[in-house]
């Protein structure tokens, strides 16, 4: 051992505690965001954790009150051709016909089971209500996140042919990340199911149960036959976490307002304006889908088709523009969407 | 320099690092419960922290799923002769009624305003659901928190004259810390209004708002004169937080089970229940009122008095002693109560 060694080790030693404290000076080594090409919506993400994590900084933000909001469906995995809870919802329908042999025969579950999927597709939404209801409610919240994980584990999507969990976006999965690493708490704040999302979002974007806010439905206390208390999911909607109702759940649930927020639809407008409205330094990003051969391309905005799943209009789009909330381009911006691309 | 001296400040940067991590090793040199006799309840305490953050222990919790739950109303602080939103909400009738004089005619307002002690002190449920809705709706999210703060810098507790923040219990302080040092997330699960606690609780207890459950009720999303969005504070219940509602609030706001869970009457057993029917190292634990000289005595488990505020029935202390409950008796267990005292 010598002294020059002895340094170089305490060196790293304090190196390494450094490691351990959220804070700039890691992310300053290496590109946080690699996947992302060079452009306004990256420089826009950095430019924000500088300034609101920068002490000094006119727009440093306390670590306490370091909160970002992100949308699901759309922002940080893939909502097309249909939200993947839907999909589990009619995917549970024969174990539920199976169990109640007298809903095979009543409407919409008989639709459902004839595997027609043209009668399927053309569903209203007051039937997908009643099988949302017949599929999400009725059973313990223990039963009902091991039928989600075990569904999870074994559905695919159909263009891809993939875990529904392999289809989020590798650039958002870097923000998420990048944020954290900065010493923000990342929130999913989406119009799915808070029970459903909270089964894979710590696995699949490192977000506890308690930071995702979804559509959430009461649930009843109750005594099993062992004596022991259990909860059961109600038919009662408490928050429909979509347009107000995301603002809204974000009060109810954090109590703080976010400084960035990220979504891609017209679901996610008044939580972006909440967002915007705060003092200080705001970030506000959507999500534009405008690269078809990558993943998909709708809107209406911008003259992209229409949809009725995820639709970003002309008027978010001009909202966008005016208020100074970034549009992020998949296309343009996105140098890989999954990680399983090559 | 010489080798001798790097090595040990290498050795310090080492250690440096381990108590940033949070830990049992940094609590085994001091008491972390000073303000604690020593006995069952303490020793509870202590066991319960190192067999669930021991490595290798079999009750050994991952820092993810530490999460431990506090009742606040005669459990973190004093809620004798009433609880302090009750005050609340009374102090501010006149602000009320100086705004709208017709409310000053009419029936609970006109009682409240006349000063009547013991006719006050009658007022049925009914009447003081209406005192609450008037004084706790209505208003923005923001001006309703900026009340409360004023409020709280000016009201003074009846018995010590002090503001009702500085009587808090400093052994549960203690406790809050010190579970919060060993990688715990506190939360506080009360009956009280989830935005009234949200005000103070990041001060007074070191929880942030993200971290308070209470009875909640929804806010509607509206645009102001400026066009800015804000949240206003709507008559309508999401959920009361007492009881049943303990749990399921629990599941709705945090989404994981409590490891412990600390309460002081009959409105929290379902959430110590709840808590103690987790598989592993559970820690349930409940304050009781027995120190009338130090604090208050009711019950009436145990023969002392019955109250209307924060009753601890027989039957919870049956059920306590039976499950294995820890009671904490705030003569014996606790050496002092409040850090102002001498």
């Amino acid at each position: 051992m010598n002294v020059g060694g002895s340094v170089l080790r305490f060196a790293r030693a304090l190196l390494f505690c450094a490691s351990l404290t959220p804070g700039v000076h890691a992310s300053a080594q290496t590109d946080p965001l690699p996947s992302w090409n060079e452009g306004a919506a990256k420089e826009a993400i950095v430019d924000f954790v500088r300034e609101t994590t920068t002490q000094g900084s006119p727009g440093y933000v306390p670590p306490a009150e370091r909160v970002a909001t992100f949308d699901q469906d759309g922002t940080l995995w893939v909502e097309h051709p249909i939200y993947a809870q839907v999909m589990y919802c009619l995917d549970r329908v024969p174990a539920l016909v199976k169990a109640k042999p007298e809903l095979g025969k009543v409407e919409p579950f008989k639709t459902v089971m004839s595997g027609n999927r043209e009668a399927i597709a053309k569903l209203q939404p007051k039937d997908l209500e009643k099988i949302l209801l017949a599929t999400l409610t009725g059973m313990s919240v223990d039963q009902f996140s091991a039928e989600v994980k075990e569904w999870l584990a074994e559905a695919r999507d159909p263009r891809w042919k993939r875990p529904y969990t392999d289809l989020t976006y590798l650039p958002m999965q870097e923000v998420l990340k990048y944020l954290r690493a900065n010493g923000y708490r990342t929130y999913i704040v989406t119009g799915g199911g808070q029970d459903f999302v909270r089964v894979y979002a710590e696995t699949t974007y490192g977000v506890p149960p308690e930071q995702v806010v979804g559509t959430a439905g009461g649930t009843k206390f109750a005594y099993g036959k062992d004596g022991k208390p259990f909860l059961t999911k109600e038919p009662k909607l408490l928050l429909n976490d979509d347009k107000a109702g995301k603002p809204e759940g974000i009060h109810l649930m954090i109590g703080r307002r976010p400084y960035a927020a990220f979504g891609n639809s017209d679901g996610d407008r008044q939580m972006l304006e909440y967002t915007k409205a705060g003092e200080g330094t705001r970030l506000a990003m959507v999500v534009q889908h405008d690269d078809a051969k990558r993943e998909y391309a709708y809107g209406p905005a911008q003259g992209l088709p229409a949809t009725r799943v995820g639709a970003f209009t002309q008027a978010l789009y001009y909202e966008a523009k005016r208020d100074g909330w970034v549009v992020i381009s998949m296309k343009d911006d996105w140098k890989r969407i999954f990680a399983f691309e090559p």
